[in-house]
């Protein structure tokens, strides 16, 4: 890999108090907390090699590529003829579900397992209702702002924290060279949304943009190795009057790429007549569809609007074209949405896209807060998750004021990782709670390091708790500043345990020696019947 | 005001730009934001005289007074007899709805106006699930930390982003003088849990507290003005077993030290059995009782337990004991409660307590993430919000680690203001979605300014926005550096929407143009009837 300016510099090595542990006959990654108390609980790891203590990361390199079945078709066309993939036998590890799960559920179309053959760096994963639910992280650089050296540290340190998937969401300069560098260093799938390159090609003029130019760029990323798609192909002509009393119009780039194209050219989109060429590309590499929800809603105000279900109706007719051809689907989701309104647009997606996977941004559940909203948006995706959303896309503090920096994007990654597994507990997945069970024993039995180990940032933990009590002893002390040593309800809680178990023990002793006397004194000895 | 090392330096003037404004008879002070279009939006404001560029502010001297009615009794006995007090009504302007309304959620115990009679520096508020969502923030310094120059600050810098009560949770030195400098300084009502200043008095030994102890500390605090008070009077000598089994035990301190009580003393708690006295000196002073929740669950694995539900029962017969006395009631909630469990807290409390407002505590629905517990909490406060809690107890960024500073502080209190928002728009609250659609409107128009001070927080908003571009011109600029020129949606959406007009406007004029040559070229007269 050349054209890069700079060379990446990315963040390696264990996150704190674990290590790098390979289970089962698939060698499935897990991240081992290593606890005080000689236990153990092993994570679901999406940081790859680059948290291997013992690996060799060679960026130039490339990250090792797994070998790959290319002549049978994509996952979607093996689960149906009864096939248990390697990719299936490895997500059946890593999530502990049975083999089949995985294999029936993909064939079903309720899961995909993005895996594009031409991208061997990325460990099997699986998106789907019945699975741990998962986050995607955007990076990319703009116009404006970034480097290709920046956005594969982005890459890293996104997956580092939990990232599941990668969305590569470039515009500007060099959009090919960054998708490469990533591609081939990351060990999650790569996500991408082909107009944009499309658009780079005509200078930034939609009314530009052609069938050829935008199949010829799907092409080339296919060939690169990005695992899935965003196709705004439910943008339709009759859609767009329905968008224009709209508080905020259409909020969606590659939305409002297609509306501009088809309005100059009166025409349907292209992206919509020529979908059944794109299956066939697409179901060649085993490239997963994501359904664009071009005209999601950008505000309260346009939440569940006539536009926004208007998409998603065609968007469930696409589902069963591309299911068709062989093709994984899954269906992109909003977006801004007031509480109330969120469970309806998952059981619309379900009902009208035959239960594909749905992948939300956010929603947001209030318009307010720009500069938190990583924080209205994990409200909203902690409750479509619940509600059966399968992936959540995150959104970081910088939304709608600027391009994400490497805080950003962790703080984004860590805000979705709570909405996720708040959801996965919430939906009662079999390993959620060890962990919450494992921290808040950890946390009542004063055990610091381990606390901060078993949390989803140990780093920042540890790190609050050293502002105000950084001496070593304090890990080990039962109090915190919170409360101080003669407040801490914990430490009072466990004389209280103590008092009531010696009372019941002494009150215990006193019934067994009342018991004695009342049997005048004498040993009892039970009778055995043979 | 004395026995201050530090004289307190505080936060002042308008928050940016906005100015404070006064409206109806009572002059209810709102925030006024002035948008760039020459229009303004007035928002619900906390923050007391601090924001009022006019007033001058004396920290010695305390806020001006407003005028209190002290001889006929608390808000709830007022209310049934059918008044409207001066209180009704500036909240009814506060809040935009009718004083009758206020009048009968108070008199039927579904609201209270925490408002002692001896704290009028404080600005009339209500707590109640008809009205918009209450957040407070807890302040308070520990033995370990903090001085009472801080925690003035803390008090103004929380009032100025929103927090609608403070509760000054001091422990270790100083707490008498701490609480007055908060309580002449407050322009929002203050709470306290009078078991903490009277540990303090027994060194530290739980054992030792007695109810005649408790009673004169209550009484002190009562005269001092503290507008409501946290008492565990649910934690009875029964519910102790039913703790010893949990993973995280009790983490209430209060609780925690109600247990500690009882068991030493193998007696009910002073509490319970003087629970009558204690409401008759509360309803001298118009003092609400905040019903502690001393076994709320401290952990996921705890929640919705056999000891929570037990005690919220008896704080149910403790509410129907409280009101008989003309005393305002409202009801602490947890804690750490998974997403699915948190609805059926609201149901039965509310079945149990009488409709008495719920005031909860988050809850956070995930205990894996030490250092961003304002996020985990905030997706629970959000949710039971929507089910009906009157009031959000917010968590900060600190919980579990140590004593938030000013930073976190702000980070909770504006994760709430999310939290509570959220529900507001959710419950269909009139003015609520009014902001949003403010707020979407100017982002939709490239009105930075006017979405930056809209916003909770317009200073980060706009910090963010200058990170990447700060140039003046960028704040009218058509894209921002998420997506730089050429793929802003929002711009092209204006394309598309300006085109498509024009297109309707054109296809109408040869509609036009085609109708009039159908008519023979000649102009329509339409026929005018006397």
């Amino acid at each position: 890999m050349s054209d890069v300016r700079v060379a990446p510099v990315v963040t390696t090595g264990p996150i704190a108090g674990s290590s790098k542990v390979y289970a089962g006959d698939s060698r499935v990654p897990f991240r081992r907390v290593h606890l005080t108390t000689g236990e153990h609980l092993d994570l679901y790891d999406t940081s790859g090699p680059y948290t291997d203590d013992t690996a060799v990361i060679d960026l130039e390199a490339g990250l090792p590529r797994r070998p790959v079945v290319t002549d049978r078709g994509t996952q979607l066309q093996r689960a149906r003829r009864g096939e248990i993939t390697a990719e299936m036998a490895f997500i059946a590890e890593r999530e502990g579900v049975p083999a089949e799960l995985v294999r029936d559920e993909v064939a079903r179309g309720r899961a995909v397992i993005p895996a594009n053959h031409r991208h061997p760096e990325a460990e099997p994963m699986i998106i789907g209702k019945a699975f741990a639910v998962k986050v995607n992280a955007n990076i990319g650089n703009s116009a404006v702002s970034s480097s290709i050296a920046e956005e594969v540290d982005k890459m890293v340190w996104a997956t580092r924290w939990g990232a599941d998937t990668i969305m590569d969401l470039s515009t500007g300069r060099d959009i090919h060279t960054t998708r490469e560098w990533i591609l081939r260093n990351s060990p999650v799938p790569v996500g991408t949304v082909p107009i944009y390159q499309a658009l780079e090609k005509t200078d930034g003029d939609p009314t530009k943009l052609t069938w050829e130019l935008y199949r010829d760029t799907v092409i080339e990323q296919c060939e690169q190795g990005v695992d899935y798609m965003t196709v705004h192909a439910g943008v339709l002509l009759r859609h767009i009057p329905l968008t224009v009393d709209r508080v905020t119009g259409i909020v969606s780039r590659g939305g409002s790429i297609m509306a501009a194209w088809c309005l100059a050219h009166h025409q349907e989109s292209f992206l919509y007549t020529h979908f059944e060429e794109l299956c066939d590309i697409l179901a060649r590499y085993d490239v997963t569809f994501s359904l664009g929800d071009g005209l999601r809603p950008g505000s309260i105000a346009d939440a569940n609007d006539a536009a926004q279900f208007a998409e998603l109706r065609t968007l469930g007719e696409l589902t069963t074209i591309a299911k068709s051809h062989g093709v994984q689907v899954m269906i992109e989701g909003p977006g801004h949405v007031p509480m109330h309104k969120i469970v309806e647009n998952v059981r619309l997606e379900e009902e009208w896209c035959d239960e594909a996977p749905f992948y939300t941004l956010g929603p947001l559940a209030t318009d307010i807060a720009p500069a938190y909203d990583h924080i209205t948006s994990a409200i909203g995706a902690a409750m479509i998750a619940q509600a059966g959303t399968a992936m959540l896309c995150y959104v970081t503090p910088k939304e709608h004021l600027g391009l994400p920096n490497r805080k950003d994007v962790k703080d984004g990654v860590i805000a979705y990782k709570i909405a996720a597994h708040a959801a996965d507990l919430a939906k009662g997945h079999p390993r959620a709670q060890l962990r919450d069970d494992a921290l808040s024993r950890a946390r009542f039995e004063f055990r610091w390091e381990d606390q901060f180990n078993l949390s989803l940032d140990p780093d920042t933990a540890r790190a609050y708790h050293d502002e105000t009590l950084p001496a070593a002893p304090a890990k080990t002390a039962h109090f915190c500043s919170m409360c101080g040593p003669k407040f801490c309800s914990m430490r009072i809680s466990h004389e209280v345990r103590d008092t009531y178990q010696n009372q019941v023990y002494e009150q215990g002793m006193a019934d067994k020696a009342r018991e004695f006397a009342e049997h005048g004194n004498r040993v009892y000895l039970p009778v055995v019947t043979p």
